[in-house]
């Protein structure tokens, strides 16, 4: 396998490293992922996350393993149980089919080297083609709202929304970005602060609970979040909170968009109705302050209608509701195959 | 001064006490304050906090302070140093206004003693009366949500919001309870849980940002809040998030109730426009995990317009739109005087 380098995911072609998103932002830890049950741990404890780079994080896993000389047995036992490491997010499942499809067809495991390296490449070139779409909706001067981390931390390039911003910053724009600080994993306040004073662009962390009170003092122009899956009809599945960020956004008349690459969308999702949503455990609402005893709700992800959602960026274009009535996002997945 | 004692406050008589709401739910630790600049500080520091009790605790204070002697201008340059120490709950500068125009009235600072004592009495008893007005926008099995804390820790009667809730549970009603977790001190997650628990009522613990998903699956019957100071027309400032929690309600068609004595009104504030915002700093939005730098915004209340209310529990019973529109706010308001 070739060497390959994003902001939290390596290799020197033999060994792959994860930067520690559990450690940003105090400290920024690489840690070797030696076999897939370490990677299956990596993503379950979130030190590797954000939907796109899971997905790809998986894939380099699986290379590394069909590398080393697995069986087909052994190589797609591995490629079932990093599948199912979580449950929202398409991405990895569709990165692993992806790679279970070429190796099947090819009759040999070692095919999986190369569709890994496109995988890459291809996710790098996705937050290329997201970025250059989304100026359409970024103005000079604009102030903007984004929620979780959507940038070069959860993809293997610039990012989603995050891109988009981070380009708009690099193209010469003048930006605000309230960030939410995402709760109850803080990947606002940890990772996407972090990752907007890299570089460079002007930010203000606020608790979740403050974004509607700036909307009804007109601070905020847009907001641009991510997605772990996207259904046919434009629901999609996100971060806790986004859908409460959406109705806000409705209730205010501040234009709401939700960045992802095409690799986002479930073909076999009709609506967000069908999407799983993850369940997380009690001790990371209680947090160390909190009554320990209490009984606790965790969902990790919530449902935006599409009603909710004044566009869609993705790498294929900026799409509006009247396209995703006309079933864009399903021609376009046919099209695909 | 006649001893007292409530959930967060009591006295044997002679030294004043405060349960320190910093440190629940793992400690429950009294403090002696021992004059007015430690009220201020622990005013100043949340740990006396809730609307209602911070009036009461000042006014306890300056009581301490006319039974050891002070001078008028020694009394009344305390209380002017309690009146400031937060800005957006108006009950404190009711209790010490009333306090002052009684010890001026009366020529002497004692008088300031059976004002004290008049004050926290009154405050039981509008507890009490909210509770039984709010019983009827509570049904058997209703499943609720609030915020922050608006129970025996921020008054020194049974509650306001939360008082309405636990009355419900006193009388055999099954209820379940959502606790936003409230961002960013926690009231939620550290005070409501705790006395919840004491009064064995069922609950679920939830980050903010969780409430609006939780909407969209139709499992709140209700949301209710207290206050810190209500306008003329009805607006009113609470802890940061109710606004967005009214805005969701209204998304959700769930009713939205606001739970607050009279003394919570502000005569002289026609709207909510006028209500002053404390900000408070960035360490609190920060927190132990989020990067240290970073800039934030860290408004320590919003402001929710009364069109946005279903109703208001006040001691004085449960008003609708139409009464607020006809002014009973400020007609009942005129008629106390």
């Amino acid at each position: 396998m070739k060497s390959f380098e994003s902001l939290a995911l390596r290799s020197d072609g033999r060994r792959i490293e994860l930067l520690d998103q559990t450690l940003l932002p105090d400290e920024e830890c690489w840690i070797e992922i030696r076999d897939w049950r370490e990677m299956v741990i990596a993503i379950e404890r979130l030190q590797v996350r954000g939907a796109p780079l899971i997905g790809v994080a998986a894939a380099a896993c699986l290379a590394r393993l069909a590398e080393d000389g697995a069986s087909m047995t052994d190589f797609l036992a591995a490629a079932s149980a990093l599948r199912k490491a979580r449950p929202t997010a398409v991405n990895l499942m569709n990165a692993i089919d992806r790679i279970v499809r070429a190796v099947e067809t090819a009759g040999t495991v070692v095919q999986s080297v190369s569709v890994f390296e496109e995988i890459f490449s291809e996710d790098v070139l996705l937050c290329e083609r997201m970025a250059k779409f989304g100026q359409e909706v970024i103005s000079q001067n604009a102030v903007l709202l984004t929620h979780c981390n959507t940038g070069g931390l959860a993809t293997a390039g610039l990012g989603t929304a995050l891109g988009v911003i981070k380009a708009a910053h690099g193209l010469g724009k003048s930006l605000h970005v309230y960030v939410d600080e995402t709760r109850p994993l803080l990947q606002g306040s940890r990772l996407t602060t972090w990752e907007l004073q890299k570089a460079g662009v002007d930010f203000t962390l606020i608790c979740d609970n403050m974004a509607g009170f700036l909307m009804s003092r007109k601070k905020i122009d847009a907001v641009l979040v991510g997605a772990d899956r996207i259904a046919l009809n434009g629901d999609f599945a996100n971060k806790i909170g986004t859908y409460s960020l959406a109705v806000l956004c409705r209730h205010h008349e501040v234009p709401f968009y939700v960045v992802a690459p095409w690799t986002t969308i479930d073909p076999g999702c009709a609506s967000g109705m069908e999407i799983p949503i993850e369940e997380r455990g009690c001790d990371e609402v209680i947090g160390p302050r909190g009554l320990k005893s209490a009984a606790t709700w965790n969902p990790a992800f919530d449902v935006t209608p599409h009603s909710l959602v004044s566009g869609w960026i993705t790498d294929r274009g900026l799409y509006r509701p009247k396209d995703i009535a006309n079933g864009v996002l399903k021609s376009e997945g046919e099209m695909r195959e």
